[in-house]
C-alpha cells in the first residue's frame, strides 16, 4: 500500500496523520517522544500550575482504533531521498512513498555558549519541569541565606524575550511568587523577589497590535514584573546577567524565551532553506529539489503575501491537513490544491484572569480576553480526560488561588541498562 | 524557645511536626525533598495510573499557617550530639534541644553490585517514574524488534519480592499490559508479555494470614502473573535473571521489591542498633546513649511483645505523635508516656478492584477488600485537592479502564548551575 511517513507528532504531524486515518494509505508516524505535547500551555507546567500529564498525551492512544496509522517512538537521524528511506537511531529504517517533515523547532540560543550553559527555557516537557524545579530550589536556597547580598541573586529572575512565551511565563511566575513569598516562605517578603522581563525590541508582544502590547505591559507591571524594552543581553554567567548597555543584574536564573529556530535534519542532501533556516516549500508545501517530500509547521518556510507564516500551532495544523488531502487527491488522480492559511487570530494570557486576543480586526483584553483564551485552549487540548483535569486545575487555581504542584522532582539518573 | 529538630518529613516526621504545631516549641523540619510522599500509592505512579503530584504534597503548604514550624529542604549529613547540632550539606547548621530522627528506609539491594546496576525499584518518586518510563520504553523497543528471540526479553518483567509492594505492582502492571498490549501496541499480543513474581519465602504476602496470601496469589494468576514461591535470585544482568536453581529467565527488566533497610545517618557517634539495622530505642522511643534524641518510624527498631514493629506508615505516625506529646509533657514537667502500637490492620490491593485487608481477626478480600482499601487510602492522602484528583483518576480508570498517563518523560540533565 502507498506509505506515508510523517516525522514529528506535534500539531502539524498529528493533524496530517489524523486526516489520513481510515484512508487507503499506510501511515507511519515517528516521534522521539511517545507523547504529543500541547506546547501552548507548557509555561503553566514551568510555573507549577499544571501537571505534565495535563498537556502530554500518548500518541498511540490517539490512533488506537486506527489500523492504518502506525506510531513508533524513534529518533530520526537521516533521510535517503533517492532510496526513499528514513533512517532512525535504533531499530529498522522506514520506506516511504510520500514523506512529511514536521520536525518542529527548538530554542534558539544564537550559538552563545554561555546561554547553553546557563539559560533555562520552556520548549520541552523536561526543560519546563527543570525550570519549575529551579524556581523552587532558588526559594529554598534564599530561605537559608542570611547574607542579604548573596540572597538577592537567588530571588532575581530574568526572562529574556517579551513574545507570548516570555509574557505568559512572567505573568504566571509573578502569581506563583505572590502565592509563595511571605506564605510558604515566611522569611522571604514579596517585594524582595524581582522578575525582570527584557525585550530587545521596542515593545511587548511584537506580533500583536500596539494597543494590546501596551495593555499586556500594564498588566504585567501591575503584577510586579519589571518590563524593559530595547534591552539586549550581552553575556550571562551563573551569577549575573550583563546587558548591552553594561548594566549588571545579579541574578541566578535566566529564562531564555527569545525565539526558536527550526530543527535541522541531517539528510546528506542540502535541502533548500529560506533565510530563517526553515525548509523552502512551494505553495503545495512540497520541498523543492526532492521528490515526494513535504514540509509543514515550524520546519517549513511557507510564505504568504510575501511574509513567512509564524511558528504557531494553527498554520502547522492547517498545513498538516492540506498535505494529507493533497496526498489523497494525487492517489485519486486529482490535481493538488494550494495551501492557504486561515488566520484565526493570536492570543496570550497574562496572569490569572487576563489575556489579550486579536481575532482579525477585533481585540479582546482583560477578563474577556481570558475567557476567549480559556475556551479556545480547552477546545483544542487533545483528549477528554485532559480537558476535564485541566479545567479542574484551573478552576481550583481560580477559586482557591493555590497551586499544589509546587514540588521539586529530581530525576533519577541511570547510565546503562536502557538498551 | 525550646527547639525540636525533626529529620525527615515522611509519615512519622510529619505527624510529629503536626502534633507540635501551635505549641510552645520551635520546630525545624528537615527533608531532602520539599514534598511529603504518600508512598503506599507509589506503585500506581510506577504503573502509569497516577501522576506524581497526586501523591506528593509540598511540605511548606502543610505548615503555611503554622508559625512555629519552619520547614527547610536540606540534606542532613551528620549530627553533633555533644553540641546538639544537626549538620546539613549546604546552608547553616541547626541547633536543637530535642532531636527526632525520622530518616526512613530505602531499598535493600543486599550490597549486590549487579542489582545496583540493573534493578528498578519503587521507593522514591524519581525511581517510580523511571520504572514507568522503562516499561513503556520496553514496549517501544519490542514493537520494532522483528526477531522473536530478541524481542522476548523486552516483554518479560521479573518482580522480586511478593510483599505488598511486589504484589500491588505486579497486579497493576498486569492491568497496564492488558490495556496496551494488542491495543496501543497492535503487534504485541497480550500473551507474549510475561510478568513473573518471584518470592524467596513459601507464600505470597508473608505478613498477612495464609488464606489472604492464597487469595492474592489466585487473583494475580487470574491477571496473568506467574507467581513462584521459594524462588531466589542468584544474579542479574541487563539481559537475564539467573535463579538459585540455575534457571535462566531472559528478561531486560527486573523490579526489586524484596525489602528495604533503614537509612543510616553518619553521626560520628555509633548509635546502638538492633540486628535489622534500625536504631535501638527504649519504650519512650529515646535513643540509648545520647541525650534528647528520639528515633521513630522505619529508622527506629521499636520492639513490642518481643517483635520489631513493621516498617509501615501506621506505627511511624503513631510514634511521631507519641514523641511530640512526650516532649510537650516533659516541658510541662510531666513524666513521659511509653509508646504502645495500635495495630489497625494491613492491606494490599491486587489489580483494579480487588484487595486483601486484615483488620484484627477480620479479613476482607475481593471487592469488599478493595472498597476498604479505597476508603482508607483516600482518607489518609494529605490535601483535599489531591484526594479529589486521585478519586477522579481512579473513577476514570474504573469506568473507562484507561490510563492516560502513559508517556515517557525523560529528564533533562543539567550539570552545573544549580550551585
Amino acid at each position: 500500500m502507498h506509505t506515508v511517513v510523517i516525522v514529528g507528532a506535534g500539531f502539524g504531524g498529528l493533524q496530517c496523520a489524523r486526516a489520513l486515518a481510515h484512508r487507503p494509505v499506510q501511515v507511519v508516524l515517528l516521534d522521539r517522544n511517545n507523547y504529543h505535547l500541547f506546547t501552548p500551555l507548557l509555561y503553566q507546567v514551568a510555573s507549577s500550575l499544571l501537571d505534565p500529564s495535563d498537556i502530554a498525551y500518548p500518541v498511540r492512544s490517539v490512533f488506537r482504533r486506527v489500523p492504518n496509522v502506525r506510531f513508533r517512538q524513534a529518533e530520526v537521524v537521516g533521510v535517503d531521498f533517492d532510496r526513499r528511506i528514513v533512517l532512525t537511531a535504533a531499530g529498522p529504517e522506514e520506506s516511504y512513498d510520500d514523506l512529511v517533515l514536521a520536525t518542529g523547532a527548538s530554542i534558539n540560543l544564537f550559538d552563545q555558549p554561555d546561554l547553553e550553559h546557563s539559560a533555562y527555557h520552556i520548549t520541552t516537557l523536561p526543560n519546563a519541569l527543570e525550570l519549575r524545579n529551579r524556581v523552587l530550589a532558588c526559594f529554598e536556597a534564599a530561605a537559608v541565606e542570611r547574607d542579604e547580598e548573596a540572597r538577592r541573586p537567588w530571588l532575581t529572575f530574568v526572562i529574556v524575550g517579551a513574545g507570548p512565551t516570555g509574557v505568559e511565563y512572567s505573568g504566571a511566575l509573578a502569581e506563583l511568587v505572590r502565592l509563595i513569598a511571605g506564605r510558604d516562605y515566611p522569611t522571604i517578603p514579596r517585594d524582595s523577589v524581582r522578575i525582570i522581563l527584557l525585550e530587545g525590541g521596542d515593545r511587548v508582544l511584537p506580533p500583536f497590535r500596539a494597543s494590546l502590547g501596551h495593555h499586556a505591559r500594564r498588566r504585567l507591571e501591575a503584577l510586579g514584573v519589571e518590563v524593559r524594552t530595547a534591552s539586549l543581553v550581552e553575556s550571562v554567567t551563573d551569577r549575573r546577567v550583563v546587558l548591552r548597555d553594561a548594566e549588571v543584574i545579579a541574578a541566578r536564573t535566566l529564562v531564555w524565551a527569545a525565539g526558536v529556530k527550526p530543527n535541522t535534519l541531517e539528510t546528506g542532501a542540502n535541502l533548500p532553506r529560506v533565510p530563517s533556516g526553515r525548509i523552502e516549500v512551494d505553495r503545495y508545501l512540497r520541498v523543492s529539489g526532492v521528490h515526494a517530500v513535504f514540509a509543514i509547521g515550524d520546519a517549513a518556510g511557507s510564505v504568504e503575501s510575501g511574509r513567512e507564516l509564524p511558528m504557531l500551532s494553527a498554520p502547522a495544523m492547517q498545513q498538516g491537513r492540506r498535505v494529507a488531502r493533497n496526498i489523497l487527491r494525487e492517489l485519486r488522480g486529482d490535481p493538488p490544491v494550494p495551501f492557504r492559511y486561515q488566520d484565526r487570530g493570536i492570543m496570550a494570557t497574562i496572569g490569572r484572569h487576563a489575556a489579550v486576543a486579536q481575532v482579525g480586526a477585533v481585540s479582546f483584553r482583560g477578563l474577556a480576553g481570558w475567557i476567549v483564551w480559556l475556551v479556545v485552549h480547552l477546545y483544542f487540548i487533545i483528549g477528554f480526560r485532559n480537558r476535564i483535569t485541566v479545567l479542574i486545575g484551573w478552576a481550583w487555581n481560580y477559586v482557591f488561588y493555590d497551586r499544589p504542584i509546587r514540588f521539586v522532582l529530581s530525576a533519577a539518573h541511570r547510565k546503562a541498562n536502557s538498551e
